[in-house]
């Protein structure tokens, strides 16, 4: 499998809890591409917990849409980048301007989690991208997320 | 000082990551009224940094306001009850429809935060809550939440 998305930010901005190769505490989400999407997968440790035991509470579920989301605008920024002038310029770390998150039922805890990612607008500096996240094959939360190259 | 929203909630729903008085490896964020608004602070261990690491990761900040927002949603909503009805039915537990963060600034890390809550409308078992994330007194991120009793 190729490199994860997050382990090509350049050290300085690799300290994230959710995805930063250099935090040794953090969750260390990793997202590739998917086609012409966005993937990430992760299975979810059962203290995680939501309000009853079995569910991914709200926060955990918001940060793996923020990691995904920013690593998405910036491996999307970097793709079209490479098409447009037939070079990269590496992985250029975006921040998050805003993420709305829609929970549409409970996500189970203990089992892989899939979050896909996919390109909506490109805008100067500013990307939009929306992600789902799936529990075995179900939807079970979407987040529309406007991130911005730093 | 009084007692916090979280720790009125049933025993079953006190496991959340975020504010569950039964999750011992959990942050237990604490709510409170402040006049008619609500209110929490809380000051960020270091490891929870974004990309660099004097900044909290925006998924602790939805952290925070996801806890927060359903604790004053159930705080609202119990407030409502009392004036109609002249008695409390206790902290019935609400939990996230959607959650929408609006990042403005970066938040620092390892200094007091505070979160406050207001109530924006309740519609039968929803309630609109809106919330502002300051650092020393300076609005780093807003949140609007609608919430969904149990």
């Amino acid at each position: 499998m190729s490199e994860a998305f997050q382990d090509k930010y350049a050290d300085e901005y690799s300290h994230c809890y959710g995805c930063g190769k250099n935090n040794l505490a953090g969750h260390k989400l990793k997202s590739y591409w998917n086609g012409v999407d966005t993937i990430a997968k992760f299975t979810i440790e059962r203290k995680y917990s939501g309000g009853v035991p079995d569910h991914v509470y709200g926060g955990m579920i918001a940060s793996l849409f923020d990691c995904h989301g920013t690593a998405s605008a910036s491996a999307f920024s970097n793709r079209l980048r490479k098409e447009a002038v037939g070079e990269s310029q590496g992985l250029i770390r975006f921040v998050t301007g805003s993420l709305a998150v829609r929970f549409l039922r409970p996500t189970p805890i203990g089992i892989e989690l899939t979050v896909n990612g996919s390109l909506k607008s490109v805008v100067g500096r500013k990307v939009e991208v929306s992600m789902t996240l799936y529990a075995n094959s179900i939807e079970c939360a979407t987040a529309e997320m406007l991130a911005i190259k730093i």
